[in-house]
């Protein structure tokens, strides 16, 4: 099989050949039906069944199976690309964690894992845990590092499109840190970045909540606040990289001093920050959002009312950004959506209320959906995955 | 020439072919050279000139003219849409008005008619003035409405993009009403329509301030507030047809009850409705909102000071949509942006006030540009022209 010609393939977005377009949509979709292929590319059946015997001849695509297509009819054959062309890699750099995710071209994941390390570690021993990290994935598999494809970073942090920079506002110590220059030296592949609401909007359209959907928004439930926004199967990344920033929309200019620096930011009221103190006061130790949920899910009628007022002031936010988009759909995310019912029923209705478009008053495919996320932990980093599967923006140590 | 081949090039949108592409360019863009043409569709300059010669042998596409492409180097020879391939025919209903422009496919207006109407006129009657004007622009030159390409409609409410009905929230008498079925048998061509802010943003992206820009947000600043978001040259919808009002996002839930029902909402702040009364009891006779803009720029201070708290009020609303989209362009729209100086200068104040971005740390490249419309009055018109010229959305007289 032709390494480079599958790079190539992945890499050159115009102009297009069919046989292009079917590597890019299996890289972006993992595995599917030559029937659903040629609805996604837009291309005839004939088309896509002489690109695909080529593909297959060289090896580039492969047969997995097959998928009942329905009740009735012979089950399809569902194709990939071929796990031994290459692996990506996932990285996240998070506020008090670093994780490395492996994955194949075929979607398979070959290692995950993740290392804690103390806060406000500097990008140098950051960089020296993901080396690590990356050194012991390859080393407990067969597969060689050489065949790499691509590295996506998911950061705890807003990154400029333009420069690859990690601007303020995120983790401590790295802002303006360049990732081109800090990574480049590692990788002999391209480089992919964003900041961690982005991937997490990535890995949930890709294997989570939203899938099918190429329109729809993140919102984010957690210490912080925040999200995505997904138009056309694309990620918004704004001029300077602060699209989605759902938790610094000031709500009231004479509220109380965010961490931002602004007043009033919808963050200071939705952030899961408080209730968790109060309910570390209200249990006599030190908890994290998860023990929350466990205790609120077991019946502890204080966390429960923790989690409902949550529910309710992020709903508030979510009412605005529902007045801006009216999505089809808003994905939940964050470590509060795993109370399930116990969140999403507040926030619901909080959402309904604040809404410019009332669901009540719309027929069913009018309405918005609302679901919570399909990851608990590991969304960020499968994002990262994602930022290479899908090719996401311009790569870092390319030229613009 | 072939006028179904070219509805059929302008229509069909998959599969692509090289002529396909030409033919919706510049449809899309008006006039432009040969190298554009292969920059813009990312086909090679070999391709483009095959498919031109066929294009201009079939007399689908003419040669309009030269523009110099810059310093040096020999003017480049234009090229548009043949003027005789077709009419497309803009239509505004709007609160006290109907408005229709007809144009041609190469960007060049023929016709442009209002008729002021009484308030709360229905339907019917509205439909009347639509065809009065429609037969009076027909008679006054040689085109014949046979060669109608398309019909787009701008609204001055909501319009669902799965049913093409008008939503409440708009125009009076006009919710409900289904826009295929009213204006469906008037016309044997395909219908588009969208509400007004987003046909005005179609007018700037093509015509107007936004020239060049995929991403951006429209923003107006009127009696009401509201706006569009284009998001990679596409207008965004919502699923029932409630994205870019930005109006009514909820900023104080205990503020006073808004038009819409909810409390608090952009709009009651920033809306030039009570600033006009003051302006009025100031001057003491009726004005409209261009009076005050024209008393302003002559020196007036009473009327000086209301545009600039408008301006001040309208930035905070922006403030929160750069929070949410960090857009790299907001185009100021509506009758106050003809202020000029006036109100951009203390909205780009507020506006950096209440961003999470502030344009302040940021280099040139990743600042947001804030410029007022190129339109005066008839923006949303322009862009009902603009919503067949660009294929918007799914024709509401087309099976879906």
């Amino acid at each position: 099989m032709n390494q480079i010609e599958l790079k190539s393939l992945l890499a050159d977005r115009s102009p297009e050949t069919p046989a292009g377009r079917i590597v890019r949509t299996l890289s972006e979709r993992g595995s599917m039906s030559a029937a659903q292929l040629a609805r996604l590319t837009g291309l005839a059946k004939s088309t896509v069944s002489t690109a695909l015997s080529e593909l297959k001849r060289s090896n580039m695509v492969v047969e997995t199976g097959s998928e009942s297509a329905g009740s009735v009819g012979r089950p399809a054959t569902t194709l990939t690309l071929n796990p031994e062309a290459g692996t990506c890699i996932g990285i996240l750099i998070g506020q008090s964690e670093i994780q490395v995710i492996v994955a194949d071209v075929s979607h398979q994941i070959l290692s995950d894992a993740t290392a804690v390390i103390e806060p406000d570690y500097s990008p140098a021993r950051g960089v020296e845990v993901v080396r690590e990290l990356i050194d012991a994935a390859y080393a407990n598999q067969w597969r060689s590092p050489d065949a790499l494809l691509g590295v996506g970073i998911a950061v705890g942090g807003p990154v400029s499109p333009i420069t690859g920079e990690v601007m303020r506002g995120g983790i401590p110590n790295w802002a303006g840190v360049n990732l081109h220059e800090m990574f480049g030296p590692m990788f002999d592949a391209p480089i992919f970045a964003d900041n961690e609401s982005n991937c997490s909007a990535i890995a949930e359209m890709t294997w989570g909540a939203a899938q099918g959907f190429e329109d729809f928004v993140l919102y984010t439930l957690d210490l912080g606040v925040g999200g995505a926004i997904v138009s056309g199967g694309r990620v918004l990344r704004g001029i300077a990289g602060g699209a989605g920033e759902f938790g610094h929309v000031v709500i009231d200019p004479d509220g109380p001093l965010c961490r931002c620096g602004n007043r009033g930011c919808l963050e200071v009221y939705a952030s899961f920050r408080e209730p968790l103190a109060a309910a570390e006061r209200h249990v006599g130790h030190a908890l994290r959002i998860a023990d929350v949920v466990r205790l609120a899910l077991d019946g502890d009628e204080t966390c429960r009312r923790l989690i409902r007022q949550a529910g309710e002031a992020g709903g508030r936010g979510l009412g605005l950004i529902g007045s801006v988009f009216n999505p089809a759909l808003v994905v939940v995310s964050g470590r509060l959506a795993s109370a399930g019912a116990l969140l999403m029923d507040p926030l619901a209705e909080s959402f309904e209320r604040f809404s410019l478009v009332k669901g009540r008053d719309m027929p069913d495919f009018a309405r918005t959906l609302l679901r919570p996320s399909a990851f608990v932990d590991n969304g960020a980093c499968m994002g990262a995955v994602g930022l290479v599967l899908r090719h996401h923006g311009q790569p870092l140590n390319l030229p613009h």
